[in-house]
């Protein structure tokens, strides 16, 4: 990864017209990306093109002109004023071939496209097949995309997650029950971990770590026997299913167990000062970096909190992972 | 009802000893109803005492004596300091005898019991078997008690289930699909018709009115070919099954529809000023009630945001309505 | 008062087509009102006309048509879309008639104005003027206006205060200081009473109560001498300067005294789901009413929370009393 | 720096018991640092003690026996358990002995101190007159300690801020006033310029930065002249007084303006999961780095967000610069 630095006065621009859209799983901090990459090619004198919809608005031709004043009032909004949806078409030669043929008619020979790993993934067969310059930014809840600490939507879904563990702490203290909440996560438990961590969840359960539903059975009895007043598991739903796990605790420790499903309330809501601060430092780099010539990269977040880039085929292949500590640290302070 | 003026120097307290518990579900603001009661008590000369777990406590002689300072930084957290718990025993004349056995053998002459409906059945019926002087205070998140317009936890129940209608929004636009809420409600459509109304949800299903799923499907159908761009389903849990209204969305219109049910995070979190300022005004009521020699009430806040009084007898007999005119404006203004 | 009764279909209705304004101070929910309005009035058959920053663009013609779709999307957003503005020359003669003229041009037969106290005046003024059949909305967040027992923005703006509240009191308990916090409210402390009541505030400063500065520092010297953890005074901004207050304590009691002043953040922000709900109940009746040949009369929230209304010169010359008992409330549970 | 890796099994412990004290201002996620401080020591077998009142409580003997039971429940609020206070006498050297004399009566052997430059500068005094084993946590909102990327309480603060920041962006819309607000941060500019950034601000001024009073009149009257819809000027109180800026911008460019200061409300409040997480991490580290012999350290988070450590008087003498290119990506993105 390449650490870069986005100070200073560019010179002539590599790129004159170039397309935004969001992909995949909306993430709040979205439209903080989009206005920053829409501000910064009009102060870079590049003409900003909105794809709607994402990769199928490519395939489709769904696009328009954008300027700094149709981005104003969106910085504190979650979703995404560009639209996302999932495109079948676009995994095709033929669905490519459409979007290529959109770029070409409108001239675009940069593209920003901000999205999770299957964004990425459907950004690497483009570039394989077309001029356009890419550059991918790490948009989605999941932060589980290589090259970058932290994506984009992140911050927020954890800060989501967590009021709503702070909530049920309320009622778990009050009621002596245990109280299972199921967060996202298929792959990367990352947004169990964090919340969990910083909610004092007793257990969390991530993917990533081996799940003994006999010791947890067991460590439910003792927390119960040592007069503990709350019980809450985090369980990212990758790692196994809320409600197998509230029955299993039921079933194996005799504790009542209650499960809370959070879903999509994660996806949404006004984003974190990160994630807006995140998202705008991140659509500033990209069209400078497009600025500049690069091209099939994707920006990050990295060492010492700079921005820097690597190439997208990279970003594909490496695996973003949990901390290892992480586990042992939550554990410990559970008491 | 009678309306209650607090104001006023009293006289010569009729009763000594007051014990305060919470039953039934927990509701935010029962935090700032009990600590309404003790100090009201402490200013009257009143001895306060906390009976812990309920009706389940008051039968296992589960209390403790209080005082002004015991109750400090409890105003704004969820949940109850001295925890609740369902009673079988309670329903039984043994369990009863043994609870009257408690109150005289702490020596309490006075008794604040704050829950919902189940709880003044219970003290109904001890009221009947005991010389006690009780009062009710509705502490439900459900707002379904008789002789009061709103109940001690309904407000922040809303806000909490309104948030999350607000985050899901943002996902709703972002990806055009239809999103189901489930919130609480067995009895009663209280909660998902002000959330629904207060986030402009396209449709509100409640126990109290009749569900027409065909309908339902065609609006959405409609709806879709109109352009609206997002489209949110709040049910209440004893209208449907929110599973059951996404499923049939799906099948009747075709549109995809995803399901949240909100579940526990409804009854806990950080009480709303209305929560809390309507708890701290029916913890005082009650307490100089029992003090001006009244017995077997229920407190509630009526006519003109005033603090009356109604017979417990009236109170579990009568049922709150949700006012009719509300489904006719949550139609109207979802445009 | 008289209740209205806003269900069932109406007949023909009085009015054609009806102007909406928003005038005098923004308050949270006036977009909801906003959004209530046009689409009752869409519902009926009515033509909908925005008038833009109040009486302002009424003097100067700043108007535009509106539909049910250009109100979607505001029901959560604090501000006004029609945006506000004072008006001097609506107070001259002059003004008033180019007002008229611009009704008269428009078309308008009714009119719904959104605000405060000035804005009823204003609205009286020209009734006595004009054949337009007005209806006024209270919109303020002082709860100061008569013939309602809440206004639109009042709940919002007692909820941001006590989150500022509850965030001192983190800060108070670990510093031991004495925390004045400054809040609005010129002519009546309604927002420093609920507040202050709700985050159990050790005195609370009102215009409509006398106040008395040498009893509060030697309050406070007894408080700190007792050993209370935190110690927080709340000011409505017409009962005492926030800095005076803060300096007198200090002289007076030796206890250092800081000062918040919590200024414009209590005008904004996402609107409560009661303010919401309130604004959509009353800008649902105002058009109700006008359709049914009412004017120049305000709509309220009284009595049982049934909307009512009154003659917008009641209105204007009646004055919203604090409920004496609250005083009394706030400083029992004080402890 | 030296990075910290925390995992596995640790051998024998350094220390047998071990301090714990917050001083200078409260920040939000220090409860969580003294949580994770305390259940780290009882799974290594070290005793924790609690310091009450930070340094003063040193020097005076204030101190209490903690165990896991006894920091229940304090992860989610703000402000300290353990209180804070500024300390005279510790800057001399005889406060210096009696705090001494503390230490060697209670037995500490190790001392973890949470706080910022001041309480740093303190125990790198502390360290150099007594054998006991210092490590200082950087806990304080204004993000300016050296060796460390964030410190405890700063994510927390800048919500804060930007919650206010979006606060005043509707009424600043609905009004078409320009609005000041002056944050904390006397020395540093991060607070204004992360909430800055992310609040979309058109303007940021910071101590880092020089600040042009006439360019910044001149731009706002060309965003009034161009229609901007509202303005939005940030002002760390180091770089310029909040009204000064208010007073000036009204003069030179004749638009109205209004200052909110907002004072301690950045100081309190639910830390957010950031916060909580980074706390956590810390005060498990400190303790281990304390058991593994480490002294006079001070912990911090850095490269790619580890863990890692560097000597006090490195900690002191260093300084937390504001990444330069915030500026220039705050102007660009402000549109």
């Amino acid at each position: 990864m390449t650490q870069h630095s986005g100070g200073g006065r560019p010179g002539r621009s590599a790129v004159r017209r170039v397309g935004v859209l969001t992909s995949g799983g909306d993430a709040p901090g979205m439209n903080a990306a989009i206005r920053a990459v829409v501000r910064t090619c009009v102060s870079l004198g590049i003409e900003p093109i909105g794809v709607e919809r994402g990769l199928h608005g490519l395939v489709h031709g769904q696009v328009r002109a954008l300027d700094g004043r149709s981005v104003s009032g969106i910085i504190y909004r979650g979703g995404t004023m560009l639209r996302t949806a999932r495109s079948e078409e676009f995994r095709t030669a033929e669905g490519r071939a459409q979007a290529i043929e959109t770029i070409r008619r409108v001239g675009m020979d940069g593209l920003v496209a901000i999205g999770g790993n299957g964004t990425y993934k459907g950004m690497a067969a483009l570039a394989a097949e077309c001029s356009v310059a890419i550059v991918g930014v790490p948009g989605t809840i999941d932060n589980d995309i290589s090259g970058t600490l932290y994506t984009i939507g992140f911050d927020t879904a954890v800060n989501t997650a967590l009021d709503s563990i702070d909530r049920i702490r309320d009622t778990s203290e009050a009621h002596e029950r245990v109280f299972v909440i199921e967060v996202m996560g298929r792959e990367a438990g990352f947004i169990a971990m964090e919340s969990g961590l910083a909610g004092g969840a007793e257990a969390v359960l991530v993917p990533e770590l081996p799940v003994n539903m006999d010791e947890l059975c067991e460590s439910v009895r003792r927390w119960q026997a040592d007069g503990k007043k709350s019980c809450i598991i985090v369980v990212a739903e990758g790692a196994a299913s809320g409600a197998d796990v509230a029955a299993c605790i039921e079933r194996g420790s005799g504790v009542p167990a209650r499960l809370t499903v959070l879903g999509y309330i994660q996806r949404g809501g006004r984003p974190t000062a990160r994630d807006r601060s995140l998202a705008t430092r991140l659509g500033y780099h990209a069209v400078r970096l497009l600025a500049e010539g690069q091209r099939s990269i994707a920006v990050g977040i990295s060492e010492g909190e700079n921005v820097c880039a690597c190439s997208l085929d990279k970003a594909i292949t490496g695996r973003r992972l949990l901390p290892p500590e992480m586990g042992e640290i939550a554990t410990v302070t559970a008491g």
